[in-house]
């Protein structure tokens, strides 16, 4: 691994203080993915940037900025990349999911506040995440209490921009979604000093929609009987997706999934004939977040889909191309994200819908519904998915937890003990 | 007290369960507000309403409902009764303040949401609160999570309607919020058969803008130096804005107000000279919650202002009474209502503003902050809110508490310890 010590130093970050968090990436990466078996050979990518994660994409931001490029940080799958891309700027995720970081957040957050939004503040203050210190504007959203009320917190350290998310999805609301992307286009149009135009726009939306059907053909190959690529790896996958360089991880995804439509010719899977189907639900999963799914496929299941922020939502209908004009675009662009369903809004039945659709697509045996404590949103709508799963016959086993791994080995249990008893 | 219990039964409700509420409001009545000392005569109709709570208020809406009336149950200061009652109908509030509600709405929603939240499904689907029975239609808004998605819950059992608060106050947000209110419009007319006209709409403006100028004129008498009633007092007929005829009610305010005003004159005070005086702000004290003015009134000290929903934010600012079309008025509503500083707003500097200007304008020795645990959008800001206040060399005090009474032998510590040294 290349030292990145003077560049995280001429970031102003606490160094020493974020080699402890260095100090434990390679453990915890032999753990969760080196460990596992038959892994796809174009895992090799993504396993490169997650070791250099915050050397070798930041080396990259920093290269750009000293061009005098603008870095746009975002904490949301609401939030428009191609906008940003188009004005010429590089949007980049600041999702916060290491433990490392609450203690940080708690300073500023009361104890009862979800473990993404304290990592993030935690990462910011703390000085110990490159790309906290990389982004010139972070975006924030009003997609729940939490985020909202700690946007105004980072906003006293760094300059911030908040986009009104409406809570219902009628007509109106995505018109008033669409005056909300105008202003970032404006923001982004001002900070970078580059117009968004027709021709860049298209472009962006063409590229964002590549990767996201780069995701979807990843995903589709996780319906085949024979797995080919575990629920871990693919986590890992979306993760960087928030990241990465749209166009290279596009291509980097695609070539994955050559070797993997080779694997499903040859019949290969990375789990054992038989093993149970997990759909993971809830809330999002920042990276290195992966304690869900590790325990899941440590436990004798596969996770064959996420309908999570880091999984379909992120990536599922792409932006209507026909837009001619840069307010036509916009409008495609609000249209496609207020398709998402987060339980930001509602009601949010669409979620429930996706939720069984995707069961029924990914030819699942169960549903987990991980929420992370003190997410309220998904923990209320949580009691009524659970129902609808019930009346559709599909087994749902719901999970409240945080970063650390005090609960650990007591959701093993609850989770082999499910694994257990469906899809009998 | 008249026997009520054939119009309960009738409505509905769990009789014997509910009775058992009705046993103890007697002694609580008596603990908090009769062993007060030297009240004001005219506390007498605010008394019996207590007294009654459950029973002359609702036979008057179960009254008006036999004639063809509708009910339409709010839980927030941000839905404007002058629509409501402009169409006939009657607006009453349904927000709940007791621990009793408490473990039925944990029967349908997580453990961590506020304890008004839980209260509010617990009166429900118990069947325990007439006024949850006597509602034809919920008037929900999305100003916090928990809320937004318990309304969700509601809607399951009750006709449910939402309206969609802004997150930010520019100026479209103002006129997204008329938009909203013109769809309760649409709404009460279709429920009540009956048109909104510039006239009877004009009359209800007038006639909510005197109830809100009651109220002022009552607030305005606790910032003389011989604070001639009651915080517990003036909270408890905050609690019953939400509830009683609004003309009653002004007109009992203001005869309550005429004995304060020869009060003021007489130099009497229900205080002894040099008691600390505390402005409290935070989160709402639906009825019968009492818990802090209790505290910190048989702490030796004098609450003098809330800046709350039961409290300024209620009252503060009338509407505009400048309209002539209903259009036009609705426009003047959407603004006096978005004026309101609720923390569910980012961001929210106008309550830190409204907090100092009200500590200047009621003279207090000291700000008590007062939380309900699990609500994230106060407890967040509170810290902000506490710099602020430090700044300006107003003390303050942080409080998160919930309905139960476990907390209380220590909240009367604290608050005695910060009284103690205050306004020295």
């Amino acid at each position: 691994m290349a030292d990145y010590h003077q560049m995280w130093k001429d970031l102003g970050m606490d160094v020493d203080n974020h080699d402890v968090l260095c100090n434990v990436l390679p453990g915890a990466i032999g753990d969760v993915f080196l460990s596992q078996e038959n892994r796809p050979e174009k895992m090799d990518y993504f396993d490169f940037v997650l070791a250099e994660v915050h050397g070798v994409r930041p080396a990259e931001l920093v290269d750009f900025r000293e061009k005098g490029g603008k870095v746009f940080g975002t904490f949301c799958a609401y939030v428009p990349d191609e906008v940003i891309f188009a004005a010429g700027g590089i949007a980049t995720g600041l999702c916060a999911g290491s433990q490392f970081w609450v203690p940080g957040g708690e300073k500023y957050l009361p104890a009862n506040t979800c473990p993404l939004i304290k990592a993030m503040l935690g990462a910011r203050f703390d000085r110990t995440c490159p790309f906290y210190r990389l982004a010139d504007v972070y975006i924030g959203e009003t997609t729940c209490d939490g985020k909202k009320k700690a946007y105004e917190i980072l906003g006293t350290d760094v300059p911030m921009h908040v986009m009104d998310l409406p809570q219902m999805k009628r007509d109106k609301d995505v018109k008033k979604w669409a005056e909300e992307i105008r202003e970032l286009k404006a923001l982004v149009e001002k900070e970078t000093g580059n117009e968004v135009t027709p021709e860049n726009l298209a472009e962006n939306i063409k590229k964002i929609n590549a990767k996201r059907s780069a995701l979807k053909r990843l995903y589709d190959l996780r319906k085949e009987k024979n797995i080919p690529i575990s629920g871990t790896d693919t986590l890992l996958i979306s993760q960087i997706a928030y990241y990465d360089d749209p166009e290279r991880f596009t291509q980097m995804v695609n070539t994955l999934c050559d070797e993997l439509d080779q694997r499903v010719k040859d019949g290969v899977s990375v789990f054992p004939a038989g093993t149970k189907r997990i759909l993971v639900t809830g809330t999002p999963m920042a990276i290195p977040n992966w304690k869900m799914h590790n325990l899941i496929e440590t436990s004798g299941a596969a996770v064959v889909c996420e309908e999570t922020c880091t999984g379909t939502r992120y990536f599922e209908n792409n932006v209507d191309e026909s837009g001619k004009t840069v307010d036509e675009m916009i409008d495609k662009i609000a249209e496609r994200y207020m398709g998402i369903n987060c339980a930001c809004f509602t009601p949010n039945t669409g979620r429930f819908d996706d939720v069984v659709r995707l069961a029924k697509e990914y030819d699942v045996d169960g549903v987990i519904d991980v929420t992370l404590k003190f997410c309220q949103t998904y923990d209320i709508e949580g009691a009524t998915l659970e129902k609808r799963l019930q009346e559709e016959n599909i087994p749902v086993l719901r999970i409240e937890t945080d970063y650390t791994d005090a609960d650990a080995q007591q959701l093993k249990t609850r989770i082999e003990a499910f694994c257990e008893v469906i899809g009998e």
